[in-house]
C-alpha cells in the first residue's frame, strides 16, 4: 500500500528553535538541562544553539555557554546554526564539541528570498559558491542542501513542483562544481503551505529526477497538518525529518499566533513507532523532555502525546 | 496514488461534545448563538444537544431550550443524542425541529463494553433488537451503525481488524433481520488508538467484505494523529466524518488532560479544500465559529487553522 521506511532519522531542533523565539530570558543552565536530557532519549542529532547576533536574537546571547555546558554523549551529534561567516567562525571555536557540516540553500520563492535575504535568485546561487569556499577553507564538508518555501509562500502563493525539482538540480550541480557532494536535500515547508498530497507530488517529482537522493522534510504545524504531512512523507519513503520536542518554537496558546514551530518530535516518534517504524527513541523519556521543555518556557507548548501519553502502558 | 473522494460530508458534533464536557455553566443563549452561526457556514449536519440525565451531565440540563432556541435553516439537519428510551422520547417531542434517525452500536472491546454499559456482547446485541423495536414503534428509521473502540482500547489493548469486520457484519444482519437498512457504518477511535496504517487496514478489511457500505470515521485527537488518520481515511475513499469545531470537547490546555475531543472541523475542512475535496463549507466563516466557541467556553481550544488561518488570502 505504501513505501514506509523501516527506520527514520530525526534532527531535533527544539532547543535552538524554542529558545530563539521565547521572549522571556531562560537561564543558561536550564537550556543545558534540556539538551542533556534529550541526549539520553536515543535522539542522535540535536541542534543546541544558533550563533547569531545577540542584538537581533537576545535569546541566543548565551549560545557559547550552552555549547560549552552540555555533556557530550557518544554517537550523538550536537550541532549549531549560523547565518554568516562570523557565526560560522564562532561555531568552529567549538569544533571539539559540535558536529560541524556545511549547508547550502536555495529559495523556491523569489519574493521570500528578496524579503528574507534581500537577494535575487542569481545572487543566492553566487552566495552558495562563497559558502562553499568558506567551508573548504575551514576543511568542512558540505552535507545538507535545503530548499526554502518548497510548498508555497505567503508572498508568492503556490509553488509548482517543477520549480523545486529545478532548484534541487541546481543545488546539486553547485556542490558538484566545487567537488562537494550533498548528503541529503531538505525541503522546507517554511510557511506551512504543504498538504499530504503536495508532499507526495513534490517528493515524487524529485525522486523521478534524482532517485538516489536522500530527502529530508522540514515541516511546520501552523495549520494542523504537520503530522499528516510527515505521514505522507513516510508513505513516499522519506526517512529524515527536522522536528522539535513538544513543538518548541511554536506556541499557538501563548501569544505567538500563527507562529507554530516544527512538527513535534514525540508526536512523530509516536506515529512512527505505532506503525512499526524504528526511531531509536524512547518515547516515555522523550515525553519527559517535552514536559521539561514546557516547564522551562513557562507556558503550554503544542505537543499532543506529551498530554495524551503513549499506548504501550495499556498493552502489558 | 490514492482514492481521494470528490467531496466529504461532515457531522458537526461540537456543540454537543463541547458543552457536555465544560465545567463552567454556559448560558443557553450562547449555545444557541454557536449553533446558529454554524448553520450559516455550509455545514449540513449539526448535533446540537444530548438528552441525558441533567444530574449526570449538568451541562446538558438546558438541552430542550437549546433545541427550541436555534433558528432552523433549510437543508441543514439539526440532530441530538440520546442514550436510552427516556432521552429518545425527549428528542421526539422536538421532531418538528430535529432530524431524528435511529442508531445501532456494537463494541469491539468486551472490557470497554462491560465498563461502559455493564453488558456482555450478547446483551449488547440483544439491546439492539430492543432499540430497533423502540425506533419502529415511533416510526423512526435506523440510519447509522457504529462500532465503538474499533482501533484499540485502554482496557483491552489492540483490536484485530477481523473482529471489527465481524461486528460490522453482525450489526448489518441485526438491522436486516428487522427490515431496517443501515445507511452508513461509523468506526469509532474512541480512545485514540488509531494510526493512519490501522485506519487503512480496518477500512480495507471492511471494504473487502462490504464493498458498498458507506463508512464514517469518528476520530479523537488525543495523541495528535487525528488529521493524519482522517487523511488515511480519505486516501481509502472515506467520505463521512464526525468532527467538532475548534476541537470542542477536548481541551488539552485547560485541565482536561488527555481528554482531547473529536478531530477539529476547520482543520479537516482546510485539509480537504487544499487537496481539492469539496466540503461545502466556508472556511473563514467556520474559523469565526471556532473563535466564537473559544470565547464561549472561555479557554483555549485545540484547533490549529483557527490560529494559523487559511491560505486563500495569500493567493489573491
Amino acid at each position: 500500500m505504501s513505501d514506509l521506511p523501516k527506520s527514520v532519522y530525526l534532527n531535533e531542533e527544539g532547543p535552538r528553535e524554542g529558545f530563539q523565539i521565547e521572549a522571556a530570558t531562560i537561564p543558561t543552565a536550564r537550556k543545558i538541562e534540556l539538551v542533556d536530557r534529550l541526549a539520553q532519549t536515543g535522539l542522535k542529532h540535536i541542534q543546541v544553539a544558533s550563533f547569531v547576533n545577540p542584538k537581533a536574537v537576545p535569546g541566543m546571547a548565551d549560545a557559547d555557554q550552552v555549547v560549552e555546558g552540555f555533556r557530550p554523549v557518544p554517537d550523538v551529534h550536537f550541532t549549531a546554526l549560523w547565518l554568516n561567516q562570523k557565526g560560522f567562525q564562532r561555531a568552529l571555536t567549538h569544533a571539539d564539541r559540535l558536529t560541524i557540516n556545511g549547508s547550502l540553500n536555495l529559495y523556491a520563492s523569489t519574493a521570500f528570498l528578496k524579503r528574507n535575504q534581500n537577494r535575487v535568485p542569481e545572487q543566492q546561487r553566487a552566495a552558495q559558491d562563497d559558502l562553499i569556499a568558506m567551508y573548504q577553507a575551514a576543511g568542512i564538508k558540505v552535507k545538507r542542501g535545503f530548499i526554502t518555501a518548497a510548498f508555497g509562500c505567503n508572498f508568492e502563493g503556490d509553488v509548482p513542483p517543477e520549480r523545486v525539482v529545478q532548484l534541487v538540480g541546481e543545488l546539486l550541480a553547485i556542490a558538484q562544481d566545487h567537488g562537494e557532494e550533498i548528503d541529503h536535500m531538505g525541503l522546507g515547508d517554511t510557511m506551512a503551505w504543504a498538504t499530504p498530497e503536495s508532499i507526495k507530488r513534490v517528493v515524487g517529482a524529485i525522486r523521478e529526477a534524482h532517485p538516489d537522493l536522500e530527502l529530508l522534510l522540514h515541516l511546520h504545524d501552523t495549520r494542523g497538518l504537520g503530522i499528516a504531512n510527515a505521514y505522507a512523507g513516510l508513505e513516499m519513503g522519506v526517512r529524515m525529518f527536522d522536528t522539535a520536542v513538544a513543538g518548541l518554537g511554536g506556541c499557538p496558546f501563548a501569544g505567538h499566533q500563527g507562529a507554530a514551530g516544527n512538527v513535534c518530535t514525540e508526536d512523530l516518534v509516536f506515529l512512527c513507532e505505532e506503525m512499526g517504524i524504528d526511531t531509536g527513541v524512547d518515547l516515555d523519556a522523550l515525553i519527559d523532555c517535552a514536559l521539561l521543555a514546557e516547564d522551562i518556557v513557562g507556558h503550554p507548548l503544542p505537543g499532543s502525546v506529551m498530554r495524551g501519553g503513549g499506548l504501550n502502558r495499556f498493552r502489558k
